[in-house]
């Protein structure tokens, strides 16, 4: 008999089940359920209306996902019950629900179908910026050691922002809320019966330490006398690593799903870690790039470093055992976005639609004959501020050597360099400050679809990149954690890594470094890291005056 | 009876006649022939090939022009040739042609109709670039005091680089000509029958100073010694400021110009230069911008100051009497047209289009609504390297702030204004150097078309802007110059400066600077000034290096 792991992805806008056989990695059957109630971001169905910023969700959505896409990819499979020897999930985040103690979230009482601060708060909802500054100030003020574990910097995004604009906003809603819990846990509590919370999520999201745990009682206190007990009353106190088995599938849900009660389900993950097993990575210094409009580079390392300018460094926040690292580009696809949209003159598009092709793909014919150097141009990607290693939002673009024969291939190609120089920014940066990286992986839209993006990769890091063998990626790193969850007795895997090595997938060939190019590129490199920290590090803060100005202007 | 002047304007691509009043000023008739030959650039009616960067031009076509247009402005006029009191010209510069001693071109000799260096070398003639290097690589290892009057850099354009080119190239050319002359001196040898040479092409372009004369016997010589002597044998030694009259009309010429033989003939000027007493200046510290795919500074001084960066400072170089400045920025509509051509997105066109309307006016009409600073950006001008006040082709565009939201109107705005900034930097540095700069005119396509472009100007200047009130402003120039030739007894002028005051004109309303813009611009011209040093004046010459890389990888 075969064995098979079920992994769900909860992604912005649908959910995704991918049935993954457990001996050979093979998705035999996926299907996907879009949210019926997709992103509300300016009303409630209703008809409360919703502020700037706001991005809600209704978890209702979540449950339909389970009980559309599981019974669906079974019947596709032809797989039986007990086949499925476990599920793992992951989840958009830091996407939060305020529920009851029982699990229910407070947007599925009648009562509060209408109160927008019942619902699921999406990771984009933006509008706890002000909270989020007050967090940092205080933070700051008080010298909080975790700080530097953030990169110096607690996000709107992340989960006690959010709680604190319930709190300052509709302060009857915070005192109704039991548990504020990441979508990552909730849906896993539902599977189960059980609630428990993810050392990911937990140590991204909540400032959660596997040392020192969640932030002081006197810190909150300062933010607001109100959150002073607030991890005993809203938080979770039983954060499990990732890979554990949270529990069985309840018999409701298993007969929904059309599984077997008792199903082994997995501890939940963020929808861009699980890719890291997804691709084979089964041990640290190996870096992830998931490149989508934003790249997320997530790695493995074997001690706690606070690394100037990451994202986060969490313990057992990738895999178990090591310190998961996480660094981000905030413009990456979104950058070539822009260009295509704001700069691509006319006649190109007339070119494109002559040869009946792809406006990317016309672009890229052009730009991919190009060598390196040519265009004589050179770029900073903060199109969108800097996420990582400068973390400065208040950053914007550069772009310099333009002449009159500057083709718009040329500007295209170099935008597409200047993610690339930044991506090594990140790389050595790392490596600057004891963090190894050996191997470089590449999963997501781009890895997938744009060849002259990853061989310009390749050759500005001079490191060779392989690809996500599986455009499911997320779902995949999902399952292999549903078998890590039942373990090797049940048929699965005891060892996480192991599992990665037998179910993660890259494909057959890597993009490897071509050295003329890398020659150029190191020189190209060295000119970026000059502007960088021109630009970035304060010799020339002529960009933030520049944003004051426009502030100041509009 | 009325008192009329004519001024013929030779342009690049056609000559234009214009009648004007002398006591008003106004523009009676005009008439343009377009050059049958135009520019040749690839090869000669013969078929004899020409090289990468030539462009010739055939002097037949200058003096069709003259049987044309002056007939065709008389008959649609009215004006009897009596009333006709002079003749003025201008024409592009540095055209050089090489003729024999009676002034005949040796293209006209039917041996060399398929010889290019037999031909008119017109202005934009680039391909005595490696001569221009040598010349200029002698003349400062001889420490020549006379090249820190052409901002350190005398340019491929000018005549003695052309003639260096013939001199290698077909050394039996050059044995063959009798006189290297301008095409601004050999069209009033036309119609004089005699030789002159005016100060305004000799200090500009033959490296000709009315103090020291031309560069020494042993210069020459270094550059070649077969030029040791080319002063006497090929220049011209009698050099006669501007507003001199040259002598009378041939009765040869005047036949075939139906006009009266012994009209009164001014001496030759350029183009551009014509345009000063045209918008009415006169006198000094009263800079004119012509403003087309290129902008030329001119402006009078008292006195003879070598200000770096400047392309030359002449005496008589503009009216006589004072110190000719000119500085230029070499890409000012070529920049504009740059954006529209290769960065603006179909869309754009389509709404354009769907409100019929031109696309520079629907890009203005959207620009326009924007405040300075609003859109954050900043850019450096330097799209055709920087001719004033660095001297320096080696430069590159440079543009910062851009963010997701940059709209191309945003990013057109921002190139006009860093024109602005350009001329901004020139009249400071003249003013840094010690040349007073009190008043601004602008005249050229842009003073016509552009209201915002020259608002912006206003703003950034913090100075009102006069616009030329011809849009034939060189031929009326050239008017002016004939009237003066002919002199107070015949009814025109003996003082250029006062017919510049009766004939030349301006627009009724000036752009004046908004003071709340120009506190918003001294700001911005601040940043750009600490841009302009960091990649222009040796901080980071990444610049250069790119360009470097470009060659290498081209």
């Amino acid at each position: 008999m075969s064995r098979y792991a079920i992994g769900i992805d909860y992604g912005t806008l649908s959910g995704r089940a991918v049935l993954v056989n457990v001996q050979t990695g093979e998705e035999v059957a996926s299907s996907v359920y879009e949210y019926p109630h997709a992103v509300m971001e300016k009303e409630l169905p209703g008809g409360a209306k919703l502020g700037h910023d706001w991005a809600l969700q209704d978890p209702h959505d979540y449950l339909e996902v389970l009980e559309h896409t599981v019974p669906q990819i079974m019947r596709e499979s032809g797989v039986s019950p007990q086949e499925v020897i476990g599920i793992g999930t992951d989840f958009t985040s830091c996407t939060m629900i305020p529920v009851y103690r029982d699990g229910t979230p407070l947007c599925f009482r009648e009562e509060y179908r209408n109160t927008p601060h019942a619902y699921a708060k999406l990771w984009k909802h933006h509008a706890a910026q002000p909270m989020a500054t007050k967090l940092n100030e205080i933070a700051a003020a008080r010298k909080e050691k975790w700080l530097a574990n953030y990169g110096g910097k607690i996000s709107s995004e992340w989960a006690i922002p959010k709680l604190m604009q319930i709190l300052e906003e509709a302060p009857e809603i915070y005192d109704e809320i039991d548990r504020w819990i990441e979508g990552a846990d909730w849906i896993v509590w539902q599977l189960t019966g059980r609630e428990t919370r993810n050392s990911c999520t937990a140590g991204y999201k909540e400032i959660w330490n596997k040392g020192t745990g969640y932030p002081s009682k006197e810190f909150f206190k300062a933010l607001d006398p109100r959150m002073e007990n607030v991890v005993e009353e809203k938080l979770g106190l039983e954060i499990l690593p990732l890979g554990t088995r949270a529990g069985g599938l309840t018999a409701e849900m298993a007969q929904k799903m059309g599984l077997l009660e008792g199903t082994a389900v997995a501890v939940g993950i963020i929808d861009a870690h699980v890719c890291v097993p997804a691709v084979g990575i089964d041990g640290p210094a190996k870096m992830l790039a998931i490149m989508g409009t934003s790249t997320c580079h997530i790695m493995m390392g074997e001690t706690e470093v606070q690394v100037p300018g990451m994202c986060g460094v969490v313990a057992d926040g990738v895999m178990p055992g090591y310190f998961g690292y996480e660094a981000g580009q905030s413009c990456v696809g979104d950058h070539f976005a822009w260009f295509i949209d704001n700069c691509l003159p006319a006649s190109y598009y007339e070119q494109a639609k002559a040869q009946g092709m792809n406006i990317h793909k016309f672009l890229r014919e052009k730009a991919q004959k190009q060598k390196p150097g040519q265009s004589g141009l050179l770029a900073l990607d903060w199109w969108n501020g800097n996420r990582s290693v400068l973390v400065d939002a208040d950053l914007s673009g550069v772009m310099i050597g333009m002449t009159l024969a500057t083709r718009p291939e040329e500007i295209y190609r170099a935008l597409i360099e200047a993610t690339a120089y930044g991506t090594r920014e990140i790389v050595e940066n790392y490596r600057r400050n004891g963090v190894p990286v050996e191997e470089f992986y590449a999963s997501g839209g781009i890895s997938q679809k744009d060849p002259m993006a990853m061989q310009i990769y390749a050759d500005v890091l001079n490191m060779p990149i392989r690809i996500a063998g599986s455009d499911q990626g997320p779902a995949l790193g999902a399952a292999i954690f549903g078998a890590v969850a039942a373990g090797a007795a049940a048929g699965g895997y005891d060892d996480v890594f192991e599992a990665a090595r037998v179910m993660g997938k890259v494909k057959q060939t890597a993009y490897e470094p071509i050295p003329e190019n890398v020659a150029v590129y190191d020189k190209l490199f060295a000119e970026y890291v000059k502007l960088h920290d021109y630009f970035g590090r304060g010799e020339n803060n002529v960009l933030k005056r520049l944003k004051a100005l426009k502030i100041e202007q509009s």
